[in-house]
């Protein structure tokens, strides 16, 4: 009849309503976990991201461009911190990570007024990279882009993108640390680096293995 | 007769003055804890505090305004990290919260050199999130931005606030979890949220009651 | 041809050996994960877990009981940190829960001798919270130590357990933050609380139900 | 009429009850931090506290004695950490700093079992420096403990619980920078320091001005 | 015969191969922190150091400004992250100095395309304080900038420095505590603030003694 | 004639006196460090490093042993954190890398009193991991410890002291990410590895290279 045991039991009528409150708000807390989770899937992915944004940007949209490693634009897209206006605290990512990228005080504006702001201006603030006048320049930029690292190598790339989200967390001192040990894993007798010199004595690009 | 003992006693005379040297010093870091505090009672605020600078924010104006939540400037304003110039180093909160701001570099050189800088630089630095030609415009946005925050749900408003505060001093992991809490106490049933959607429903501006 | 490209070919056949190797190292990390996630699930669980340890625990097994919430044994069973014997650097959660539990300097000793020590001297170090006489003795008090922590609040048991392991990774002030923030999701209106209040005017048990 | 302006109402009848449930909630955060500083007071004391328990320490006893930076106890004290029984999770320190003092693993089987525990153990688990025979030997030792402490440099013994309140939330390199920065500040031409010396060769005992 | 024993062998021949891996990893390990100490000497200099860039600076070069205090550059500098291309993880401070400069999703993808940029572009990014038309601009305004900066009291220059370097890796409250420990060490009865103050009444510029 | 320039003045005479105390402090703040690095040279050294203490273990002698790795002593032996006796803030590491050997609240009473403690009470306390008899039995036991040790793969030992270290200073979480990071450098093909599994086939000791 106990709360945790196998056998428990449902409890007396008169206390369901609240005693559903708080149980709610557990259940509550793990869905928020659920959903940060899907939009963290950008970020445990092993292999960069890249957010190709047109048209509208907003509440979940951030949450998940923020996730990716980089995020191009148009010129015209719409970019919102909607959340305030709908009177919730945004708690998929975007309070999380935009400071990261933006700063503290521009993700504060944003946040706090919810107001719209354009591919141009998101630029501006670095939360783009590249702003495009068009819809087609904006995806052969971004198809450009993911050729160019996708010819890379793999251990380079997917490397560089974690030691840079555990960069993000962690103070100098430890990150310095964190990639010494993390090179003296993966780079020695890398064929990778081997790879990179080969082609460049013959003239060509280099071709790396999969991860 | 003991320094910590209820009759303690004023000590001999011959070492008065060095005494008070230690004694002083660690009643100047008591000081400078009563001074950091006033300059954080804007950062302690529930509600979010804009900053509108015109004419000149130097010195303790940095300290106050990178305790605001939104900085607004003229293009005019004359800005200045001065501290280094009266062989001081700032500990009022400038040399702890502009990093968050404009970037660590940014804040080198400017605390650095102790040069001043106007509001259109501080615009681009983002140190302000616009800048305005007259004081005129300054106030106008500056209310106006007032008035938008405040229309809307006090909860997710200064929930926005304080988890933006969090977010700045811990890892995105620590970000995810507090947040997740946070919400799990303040949205379930939240009457602000309703109130959203009836008073879109009703084609009218929703209303909410204080914190 | 590219080496994250969907069509991402094989490499040329005479870098595979090394090629392999930075890879293997990559997918070793990424399955020493696994291994850790697999000890992990003892702390993920939302219930706490109680380690009744008789034989021999070593190596994985002390993995396996730090991850728990409270650890009895038997005064003969052995317990041993194996993994320097083996030449391996412990690297599925000994080395980083057991400090915690018996402070660094018990943790260094056991792990760089590798001795084994009984049931009675792990309770000397805390590392058990009892010791017992018998495999019988130890089953009893385990079985009755989970009815007793099964009978309470199923709220107020898993919100401990998550607020402890929250607390060993975090300040103190951070801790408190969250305990508050915890609180005002989980206590306000808590049929629980009810519960025990009325059970106490009742002169009966309280009946909880389940999470 | 808006929630956060100087004339916000009080918002339309309907809404009351549910409105009240977030902002309860704000108001609950709140006000389990006025509690946590009370209990704080004890931390936020310049001169170390010493804690002389007999009789039952429960529930907020225990919040209070953790805060303090040395406990004593009677071999026959009682100490509970009795939150779980009330369907509650402790959020007023025990949680927070109990681990530093006896470890994860004994906090939480304290915590969890809620059991009582004698001085004797107390002092087993370090909880407490000491256990005596009888309140007045108890008392005896903790005003000749104080006693001891309060002959001393005000300077050395408040700045000793200050640098170790600073270390049980940081690494060991931050702590080796603040406590050498703190003596820079405090040590060199110290008055307290030459009066050690000074009574040391005159054969007395050093006497201290106040802090 | 031991490994670890003051008259240890050499191993039997045939492990040799395979012995050298693991061992030659740690080395590899300990020779990236010899690597990254020459890289951050510029960061433990006491002095501020400013970085002049014109031509090309690419990899190690990106490694070295980043250590720096203050860049400056001419608009057509080349800067380059070039790691990637290498099929190197960059491990000598770039990843890890660069996100506090120019944030983390500017560094992503400057990391992650390893592509070209311009010293104007550095300037937009932030990376750099100001850029210049040409060579002998830059250094014009490098040097001018050095002797404002050598002009300052050095204990406020040398301490602002100090100050923000522990900044980068510290929350807010951690670095209000710093400081004003930091200050009630330099600043009471500082003669640099008395020449200052002196030097203000004379109408002359001051003098400072050096560290 | 600038405090910073190379040419930089000796300051005008009447400053001298307070002039030098801002610069004094420097230095002294600088001079904590060389005394520092003296007793975290044990730490640093790759190999652990056990401690044997017999008669007087004062002041630096604690700084001394808590930097090692593993401490014995003789039940005799007598141990004092003694600075606040000399009204001094102890700084060379005691205070800073006890409190993860014994718990902060044993931390504090040692170091607020100044009392002295034997090595058994050393041994309770698990500041030392156990206590002898004699002096002949002590160093006995030191040197068995050490050869026990030493017999060990270099790898593993050494690799188990580095991530005890980082963990001391980090989160599970982070910890658990260290260790696989640096598994996957040191582990993958060891010869170390393969030489214990060999050695227990041919029922002889393993034999391992140097580091």
């Amino acid at each position: 009849m106990q709360g945790l045991g196998p056998a428990g039991g449902s409890g007396s009528g008169s206390q369901e309503g609240a005693a559903c409150q708080g149980r709610s708000r557990w259940r509550f807390r793990s869905f928020v976990f659920v959903l940060q989770e899907a939009m963290s899937a950008f970020e445990a992915c092993p292999v960069p991201v890249i957010a190709a944004v047109h048209g509208h940007c907003v509440g979940a949209g951030i949450d998940m461009i923020t996730a990716c490693d980089i995020r191009l634009a148009t010129d015209s897209a719409v970019f919102c911190v909607k959340e305030a206006d709908l009177a919730i605290v945004a708690d998929m990512g975007t309070l999380q990570r935009l400071p990261a990228i933006v700063g503290h005080g521009a993700t504060a504006e944003l946040a706090l007024t919810a107001r719209d702001f354009s591919g141009a201006e998101a630029k501006e603030l670095r939360l783009v990279s590249q702003s495009y006048k068009s819809q087609e320049a904006l995806m052969a930029a971004a198809n450009a882009m993911a050729r160019t690292i996708a010819a890379k190598s793999p251990l380079a790339v997917c490397g560089t993108k974690r030691v840079l989200l555990y960069q993000r967390d962690h103070s100098v001192a430890d990150g310095l640390d964190y990639v010494a040990t993390w090179n003296s894993a993966m780079l020695p007798q890398s064929a990778d680096v081997q790879e990179v010199f080969l082609a460049r004595a013959q003239r060509r690009r280099p071709i790396f293995s999969r991860l």
